[in-house]
């Protein structure tokens, strides 16, 4: 039964339910007047205690937009307070020592798998890139695409998967050589042509980032869609090389060191996200 | 300013975000009480409206659990109306001629890597399992990824994504042989040690069906882990052939027809589900 007059109880949690499913999608107010039974100058005031309410519990941002295409959206930006304790606490996990695999790497598809977390990362992200105007988020397979996924979710826009061989069900594709930071050989990904727009402005996400080569590779593909990087996110970068191959990118955590002899791994917050 | 009294206006908007940012995941009552600053009973009451509000706009399924593991829980089920609206759109989009790709695909990464429509696809099919009790989402990479990682974040579950290669970072892998249907050349798929604890229920998530080879091999993989099929359910299945390799499955939309000459794409959702 749409459409019946619903107390403002009711349309408080009808908007926040609605907003908070679409994240940096705009509403019109007529959409929730319809929806909701109710007027614009009853929706504009529910609008403002749903906004202050959730600003004031850190559960993110409601944005009103004037004008004729203008309306309402939710951007689920994630506070300092929020993000350190996330981290820390992820850092925390990542340390145990049952999670080091010989070569030197460190298990954690568990955690970045966990919608919950990938979630949370995804948020974070977002909400570093929050106002560069993103048209789409672009990835690597396989483990980014579950944080990727959830940034592009976060920031509304699609999301967009990079390939390490030429599929059959992608259509005509370009190819990128690149040179992989930890194991030095030439690779090549490879991007179906549908798959961007021309002049599109791209965020990169993804997992890892070690000397940055496949972030550097994912930079020249774009470019080949005469699209524009507009920030590269990653949830863990390695302290060493210290120069990466791209010049800037936005790491949640940085991995210190990792004494495989005595199993210690060491891995920290980006102080400057805190 | 956490703990102060909220209103009721208030405290419902925050409970249904809470809610509906952790789908299937119990909350204590004493959570909100303190959370919101208001007693028990009032939180009840909060419950209530919230419940029949969701329930009244077809927004999803507020549960109540008594005892003393109890709470309150949401289940972002989609109704049939939904359901069918929205098959309906993703088939009339899909069967667009543009779409078809030399050796008889179809272009589809654009609409099932949209956050958007990834979310919808994994809220109707984990409306399909949503009382089996499924301990883990199981998929192959990599087009399945998002649907599946939204379906596993509907049941408020872990996502696991088996691999077509032996990966460093997944430490000591099983692996499985398995003969695609689509190619019908015998290949491996490798899943982590430690990604599935014993005797686990799992249902298994992909993007598309054709003899049910992969999902055959799904199955197989899980059984080394000792683990139960909770079920199956696709985006995607092909008409023919008829017998799958699996004995049962969801799929959302069944490929009936596909005409290469005319590029003609028929598809339709399936009946049961509408």
């Amino acid at each position: 039964m749409k459409n019946k007059k619903r107390k403002r109880t009711e349309r408080i949690g009808v908007l926040i339910k609605i907003l908070n499913d679409h994240p940096n999608k705009i509403f019109t107010l007529n959409y929730f007047c319809e929806l909701l039974g109710a007027a614009k100058s009853s929706i504009s005031e529910d609008i403002m205690i749903a906004k202050n309410m959730l600003e004031d519990l850190n559960l993110g941002i409601i944005e009103t937009i004037p004008g004729a295409a203008g309306g309402v959206k939710y951007l689920p930006v994630i506070s300092k307070e929020e993000t350190k304790k996330f981290l820390q606490d992820i850092c925390f996990k990542l340390e145990d020592e049952e999670r080091v695999i010989p070569g030197g790497f460190i298990y954690m598809t568990d955690i970045i798998y966990s919608p919950e977390n990938a979630e949370m990362i995804g948020k974070i992200l977002a909400t570093q890139f929050i106002n560069k105007k993103i048209d789409y988020v672009l990835t690597m397979e396989t483990k980014g695409i579950p944080i990727a996924m959830m940034g592009a979710r976060s920031l509304g826009v699609p999301l967009v998967i990079v390939r390490r061989d030429n599929k059959v069900t992608e259509g005509s594709t370009v190819s990128i050589n690149y040179v992989s930071g930890s194991s030095k050989r030439i690779q090549t990904m490879f991007l179906s042509r549908r798959a961007l727009s021309r002049g599109a402005k791209v965020l990169i996400i993804d997992d890892f980032m070690k000397a940055g080569g496949t972030a550097k590779g994912m930079t020249d593909l774009v470019k080949e869609f005469e699209g524009e990087i507009a920030g590269i996110g990653v949830l863990i970068a390695t302290k060493e090389p210290k120069e990466k191959v791209v010049e800037e990118y936005v790491s949640l955590l940085y991995l210190e060191n990792m004494d495989l002899k005595n199993k210690k791994i060491s891995i920290m917050p980006n102080p400057s996200l805190l």
